[in-house]
């Protein structure tokens, strides 16, 4: 059935709901919502309202439901999969007035807060009681825990605390019908009935519109320490990441950067006091925390024997905050570095840890190939590559030619190595041709079949994750 | 639709399909599958079938669906919910015959096992290579790995490492018509499509049916160290509890016995040389693990500067096996103590664990009420208390109006709480009545939609976890 458009009478009604304050459909608004921070894709809503709780957004829905009119959920548009992009028109309903902390329970470690709250104000706040919400992604200072969760993200910590999924206990949604639901129990344990709370973690918007989330959180450890780790060989550096969890120890970061990567980041940075030697081929960025320092520094000197059988080349070392930051600087910068650059294809790949050596010859092999240069860093301790193609001064045509061609490889490649397509980021629009390279048709119907039990007219973020 | 019998040609055709040797239907065998730990519920199916291996199932998905058969598939039969009860008659799919680990990838931490594993077999042999798979339900001696995925059990480690939910990587399943299915990928992280594996974990075999599991292993840790904490209020027992964390550490295990259950215990063990002291009204056991002795004996001392402030008496402590087996030998035999004392109704209740105390009296206030003694412990780091209604010497009148009663006033009192009817058993077959305490006619429907889904001609372990 074909969607209706929000003609004069549905917008008066959309204004009733939010007030004329929280409703736009100027050119500019429609620009500014018509785009998040994937590729320079541009798809324009007809309306952005901006409802300021879950029951303004169930009203959204019932009227929109009735009308049959696409609504595309939004956080604060910084993902990389497209989630956002309201490719079928009708309305951005973005959750940025969802922007409270509600509830902060120290005595269970839990907070309840809406959607719209960016990750890194979360983390601040729960800090600041000693308390700790570990899933960092790098665009944690801009994102919202709403997104985070529609994208089950992840980020450089995952590796031992594991993933948004990991943390969240108990959902509110709204439905595309407009019925609310809470998806679980505030409990650390639940075996009553099917998980949909799971079920809606990672989502991406599609089966429901989430408008208050429940966390548990853990207590902060006190100490960590940081190790920078040169080697002369990208494939030992590699292979290294598998070793260390091989004696015992889980360190609470486990980064890669490839030469490539660290010369860009370096460039953009232009900071003289950021030494890399000429042999270098990848770096490791290795963290440990927990309460014990004595504890960690005795796990860096187990780390550092591991890697000297891996020929490593320099250990940089850091355990004040400065040090720290310094040591951290070419990773964090390396996502603005690579898109300084050039024109970039951005792939978030992932494998069982032990297949990285191969997953990055591969995509070097198939770089070569296509005539395109691949840039790769990323969250090796989780075999989270974040590939990037470069464009540079490729000519349109080759680019326009041989970008998808080494694309598909890359993912085939991922699917051969069992891997899969999005390991944080999600599939949103620009991954969704890839999905049958990981996923049987079988699986595809069966995850369309849920998506039409929660939303038979399909008016939840259309035509995403799925055709 | 109603269902079809098993008649002479089916039977004939399912003999085909296992051998001879591998389909009963005699009453002794009908017997044996027809119950499982769950009171004293016998439901007798029409024939027991025990597959060797995936296509096996396959086929017989594909002719139970062709021929509108029930199926009820089984683990090892050690479920506390009915989950396992062929209400509706047609076959029981017993998984014991797929035993086989298939895989351990130290590279990777990963195993990769049939459903019909023992727990504890998998454990042992996960550990020979210095690996770790926490989850450690009670029955880990006789349940099956693929039983504790479709309750999503728990046991006293879930405290500290989590649940089966947070094992389980990928899954192999047959669904209703038999189609085989892969749920996800072999990979840490994962943002590519719905979380399928989520869904199927504690989803009681109402999905499908798990034919092969992969899950995510840590290295083991190599010390711990164990105290018993006796308090003269259970109150206050309970209260610690939440402190504990406050601090800064998450114990490997904090469990809750109170006075009653450690009586029952000790008459059942009547071992001489067990002393509890008069005035003591309930235990804590606490764990702490950890690779660095130091830190953990560090550790301890800060949880007894916890205790005292929560007047708890004796405190013993355990760094050696024989004393750690000695101080767990009550908490470890309570099952069979309370099963051995009398007839008795449980329940796998779960709250926020701060709600604990008011839990804890809430249910003594209603048993009294009713004339039965309720006796509690359980999980209690995780807010997950395991009731236990006793029925002594009640005549059957009483127990049978009053028992009811109890058990709906208990499970309301949990849901005040914010807790649900299931932290670690399941729904069953026993407890769906009380899902509705929980979750809304809304949220059931799309439980039930999801059922519809996967499962359109409700032949796979009907009746269970909803009406």
């Amino acid at each position: 059935m074909p969607y209706s458009e929000v003609n004069v009478t549905i917008f008066q009604q959309l204004r009733n709901i939010v007030g004329g304050a929280y409703i736009h459909d100027s050119a500019t608004q429609k620009a500014i919502y018509g785009k998040d921070k994937t590729e320079d894709l541009v798809f324009l809503p007809e309306v952005v309202v901006l409802p300021k709780n879950t029951a303004e957004i169930s009203q959204i829905m019932q009227l929109c439901y009735q009308e049959n009119i696409p609504v595309t959920p939004r956080g604060a548009g910084t993902g990389l999969a497209g989630g956002a992009l309201p490719v079928c028109g009708g309305l951005v309903l973005s959750l940025e007035r969802l922007n409270r902390i509600l509830e902060l329970d120290e005595a269970n470690l839990q907070v309840t807060t809406e959607p719209g709250v960016i990750t890194e104000v979360l983390q601040n706040e729960v800090a600041a009681r000693g308390l700790y919400y570990p899933p960092d992604p790098a665009s944690r200072g801009s994102a919202f825990i709403g997104g985070n969760v529609a994208t089950n993200a992840g980020g450089p910590r995952a590796v031992k605390y594991g993933v948004v999924k990991d943390y969240v206990l108990n959902l509110e949604v709204v439905l595309a019908d407009g019925s609310i639901i809470w998806t679980a129990a505030n409990t650390l344990k639940n075996s009553t009935g099917y998980n949909l709370t799971q079920l809606m973690v990672g989502s991406e918007g599609t089966l429901g519109i989430i408008t208050k989330i429940v966390l548990k959180l853990i207590p902060a450890p006190s100490h960590s320490l940081l190790m920078l780790v040169s080697f002369s060989s990208a494939m030992k550096a590699c292979a290294a990441v598998s070793a260390i969890f091989r004696v015992g120890i889980v360190p609470s970061c486990l980064e890669f950067m490839e030469r490539q990567a660290i010369d860009l980041a370096k460039n953009y940075l232009q900071d003289k006091t950021i030494q890399v030697k000429e042999n270098t081929a990848a770096q490791l960025i290795i963290e440990v925390d927990g309460n014990h320092l004595d504890s960690l520094y005795e796990d860096c000197e187990k780390i550092n024997q591991v890697l000297e059988t891996f020929d490593c080349d320099e250990v940089l070392f850091a355990d004040d905050e400065a040090t720290k930051n310094s040591l951290w600087k070419l990773r964090r910068n390396l996502n603005y570095a690579v898109k300084d650059y050039s024109a970039v294809k951005k792939a978030d790949t992932v494998v069982p840890r032990a297949a990285l050596p191969q997953l990055l010859e591969g995509i070097h092999h198939i770089g070569q190939k296509h005539g395109i240069r691949a840039v790769n860093y990323g969250h090796a301790g989780d075999g989270n590559l974040h590939v990037t193609l470069l464009k540079e001064d490729l000519s349109e045509a080759h680019w326009n030619r041989e970008m998808p061609l080494a694309m598909l490889a890359i993912f085939e490649l991922v699917a051969h190595l069992k891997g899969t397509i999005s390991g944080e980021h999600g599939i949103g629009w620009i991954q969704k041709e890839y999905l049958k390279l990981v996923f049987s048709p079988i699986e595809i119907s069966l995850m369309r079949a849920i998506k039409t039990s929660f939303d038979s007219k399909n008016i939840l973020n259309p035509n995403k994750i799925f055709n």
